[in-house]
């Protein structure tokens, strides 16, 4: 089994900058234990980071094929990236929906996800842990199907 | 330390109706998994159901001074119930917000929660494995605290 | 065949308040009449009416399995219960929303229905009338399936 | 006692087109019952469709001082035409508002109806059984006046 | 000078129904002192009356070249033709819009006018008075360009 | 008879600034013009112009009981005041909403009157046309009643 | 003279939870208070707090014929219930909305009430003190009437 | 102590107009009754009423560091002015806002207060007896505070 | 094969009345056109305009069963009439959008289509160029199917 | 060069109250500041602050045809007043709209600027810095007109 | 004649995913496709696919002065980039929007473009025809400048 | 001190397009009298202009810790880019908006910035001065500070 995670605008300063909302744990710290659980579960991690959307749907296209399930907290563009949603759905590779912050509790603009309607599920919440309980799902959801 | 399960109206008929929608798995299940969950992790699990909008507010009232974290899936309360919010808040315990579906692929008047802006976090799509990533999301909430 | 009617909160008071809006006949004789025309037409007919939406919920769920159609009524929860119309789609039973007075020419909230749009047929504004309607329809929608 | 029936654009398609949501019973067959219905009530009825709104609205007017009730299934121009309206409400007769689907299921535009609040009641989703109720509601308003 | 007088939907029925809203006088009355008025101003003026919007469009096609002002109480269409407007852009004549009732007072439908903003100006409330302060409103308009 | 004349903001500069909207005639001009017709038809006319919101409400206040009519051109208070339309209610004298320009042209937030369903009626467009119009508007209304 | 007061969900908390919102005197308290001052004033106070919707409309019910008037706090029912609205329009019995805190400072949906439109009154934000003030509201209401 | 009663527009007509909406007792019975009541609790009372938003502004701005508390019925400038509320910001003084009428119970406009947030809290309905409420209610808040 | 070209209201006035919007060719001028066209293709082109949205509808129905594609520009009805959708969906014919104009551009009512989600396409703003490329459009949707 | 400096409700305080939201500095001082900066730029200033609407607008019409400039800062009035856009649209002397608190960060109701569209530009956040910047910003406008 | 192609986020994926939605044909053999077409008509077809708003907004910039008219696919962008709108525009080049799905047909988030109403035209729904039909409309559009 | 000047999409045309909206001076010139005033106080300036929101984010995260403000003109992603937000706000320096033309005066959705609620202040509409003025603003608000 093939995993891509995906992080976008501004999560490479996870840990340096705003710790009061994204908590401390830094993004290659996040990642490490990823792959650490992957190995563990027998499955390919691989992770990608840009602050480019383009570069983002890039991405998604390039695993068209290598990939069972896609990890993505798109950040800021979960809310404004139509391009994001047609690539997810292009590659029609099943996906969850990762936030570190309760996007609930924040500004309107953030309460609505252009792109969980069409994911498996959605975890927010949660800091880094968010990250854990998505690759738990995503396992869980492939075992099943 | 003790956990609190809450389940709201209609999850009674899991696993008996709409499988399409809800899954196979039954509450029973669900409640015996959670319990041998919190056996392990030397955790009190009190599990509690109804179709009532005030059994489920006077449950909460009862929990006060004695739980630590709230398991909640209001079911269609989610989003219409200021009463479960105001007892939740009122309880001051925290509180994880679970979906059994992914309520963002549903009719419009799933998409907003009275309830997720104030809970650490929300867990929605997994079918029952909500209810298990929702209770490893309050252990990890309570361990870090 | 069997039944089931259901009236949601304050039609108990059918016939003895507001007649100006509701009419001057009893629940009590709309329900008489309603076993009358059942027993004619060979249906056994099922009565229940709560003021309160967890019972009703309740009731629809104890219906499973046993009813061919429900005949309901909800009152003000037709505007306002996800949970009523959750239970009915779990039940999976065909049912018809009635209403005594003409939902359009009251206050805007009435004017919107959680319930219709899953429902075989809706028929408003014809008082008790209303309820020898729907069961007509209701006993026409089963014969010709 | 006499009845006037207004059938407004693409009824007289009925029973040829979209049987899925229409059904396959002809508007002519609809009128021949009811007709019959009439006749055994002692009631004369008119029967009259057009595609054309201003000539809905000049039907109406004829029937000013003659009828004693509309069964009016004005179709799409239940959404749109005020004229339609206008000319119920200056010819001051009771009238129906009868739809053969559940309006409620189909387009957001569908759901409002300009003719709504001023009718003794609204019958959507039986299918031709819509018809035959309304006219046994008319009948009973009637004689209950 | 050459004037149009056009109106709309139920306007037929001036003077006969509803005079709670729109008054006593017909609408023949209306025609026959404004034709009295003209022939003091020495001008020329059609009158036309019709419940459809096709023929009003037609009208005011026939009108191109020999109208200098329309005068047109456009009834329900004024909310809802898209048409008339075109055609009165069209026909490039200046126009009033008038209402016998004050429309402001009436249904929320009836507070938007697809006519008004191209209109010289709108009168509205003044009962059949409105079409003759009309009249002198088209006539200085005509006068002073 | 007598008549009240009141203009509101900005209309003291009637024919010195931007023409293209309002026109060349001063508001001296207009209420000579509307004194002479005054004059002609008996009635006691008082003008009164404040570019403050307050005074146009005392100016109310002193009229109430010797007042017969109110021609009112409220200007940008048609818009924002809902202290002028509670004078004018507790005044109880009918009154004729006057614009120069047809408000409906202009910016949407002209479009809402907060004087108009509670007026006889409106005149907007013609200039300082509308003034003399709604002076026979309301000699008229006045005769009739 | 009788009067009842009503307490709605989550006032069972009042004086032991969120004391910084709802204060610290607990609703014993605020009752014994307010049947002193009925004793008083020689009313008969019955007092009634439930967190369930349909028990609320129960007590409604019950208390026809034999209350002068209502005292309520409905809690987040206010914002919620159409029922309890129904209730109290049937009961046909004068009531009083009162609210411990101020609503309009609180989250946008506790802005709306449901039941304020036909009460007597509404009293917000002054703590236990709301209920003495809308007692003797009730007081003077029905002396004067 | 030092209180300040503010009057906005249209106040000064209390019980001289519209008896219906706003009771008959006039401003200044009002205004000697709370003068008794003020003098029994060993406050001094200032009173205040204007037509004029700008001079409402000024009165508060004079009341700066000499009063305790401000009790306002703000009539129509509780909808409209953004004025008035940053002058009682300005002032920091305790308001309390206080409405003869139900202003729920009126037109759409009147539903949104630009005051009441930052109040105390609101009295409303009660006709004069708001006045009385708002009163002790003030001298209740700041004895306890 | 078989087309239909329909024309809705005020298309008859093309070429005659505001070139600037609709370009100088005739609606004669593009039949000619188009039937060259469509003989060179080996199509029978039928060709219609009303100013009659009822008699749109009757053409519709008409050509049921006898037409592959119906090439539409509906003009005003584009935006309000739901009755020509009707009948469009009734006949099963695919059918094109046409607009001379570039509606995008235009008045905001013009932003949305009640035909155009069911059409096979839309073309807007080439003048008379839209319907020769609607035409092609229709062919080279027939010839793949 | 002649220059207008207005100052709207409540700006009188400024330095007085809220220094958190206005900061320290007294109108009085940045008037001066701004009278100096004037006359090194061989400008005249002209300083008017009010409360009133109206005499916001009488000051302005004063203006008219002495003035090249206004720096108008109109605070509460910039949300809700139209008249004073009307005046200085009358005036059509270029203006500059300022701000002393970010407008942005504030109530919604102060989003929405009436005179910001016609302004030259806008200057918001800067604290009494914003006048000056201002300043500039008119002096740089005139000279290169 | 010079003709700049361009293709936006995803459109690279064409033939390869998704067929049903967006037809088999891939870009390339559209592209090539065009550039015969142009060829035949003396035409320089420059092509340009890119998944970055930047790179798009760059290649525009870059085709000033060079360019005749724009063929654009902006996809997802169509919707959300305002910085491609505002790079069309600073080209000053005319260009056509095109769709290969009927995007009326699709989400509602889909339905609002933000480069329509500059555009010569829209072609949406045709599959790889909709750009065969673009490039014939610019053709025509520049002939006839 | 340290400044950052950002520029966003479309600004590097600045001077070249379009100079009736943004004026004739080149972004070139602009960054060099920028640096010749930061010269003069003392300030090193940094200027950047990117196409690409991801870049433009980029740049942001290079210049934490090494700035003390950023003045940003970030074109159309002011009203759609969260990303850029997010990243101002990860980078925690006050931080100006800027803008050549007055936004309020153009499309709507230029009316709502997603950066300016955070930003120290907004200067917009004085072409390239605003950004003179905006560099003013920010050295009296650091030097203040």
């Amino acid at each position: 089994m093939n995993f891509l995670l995906l992080n976008g605008p501004n999560l490479n300063l996870l840990g340096k900058r705003e710790p009061g909302i994204y908590g401390s744990e830094s993004l290659d710290s996040i990642e490490k234990n990823l792959l650490e659980l992957s190995e563990k579960e027998g499955i390919l991690l691989d992770c990608f980071q840009s602050n480019s959307e383009g570069l983002l749907v890039d991405r998604i296209h390039q695993s068209i094929g290598k990939t069972d399930a896609i990890l993505i907290n798109a950040g800021a563009y979960t809310h404004t990236s139509i391009a994001l949603r047609d690539a997810l759905l292009s590659a029609d590779t099943p996906y969850i929906e990762i936030h570190l912050s309760n996007t609930h509790s924040r500004e309107g603009f953030r309460h609505k996800s252009l792109l969980a309607d069409k994911a498996i599920g959605v975890i927010s919440g949660f800091g880094p842990m968010s990250y854990y309980l998505a690759f738990q799902g995503a396992v869980d959801y492939l075992r099943k199907k």
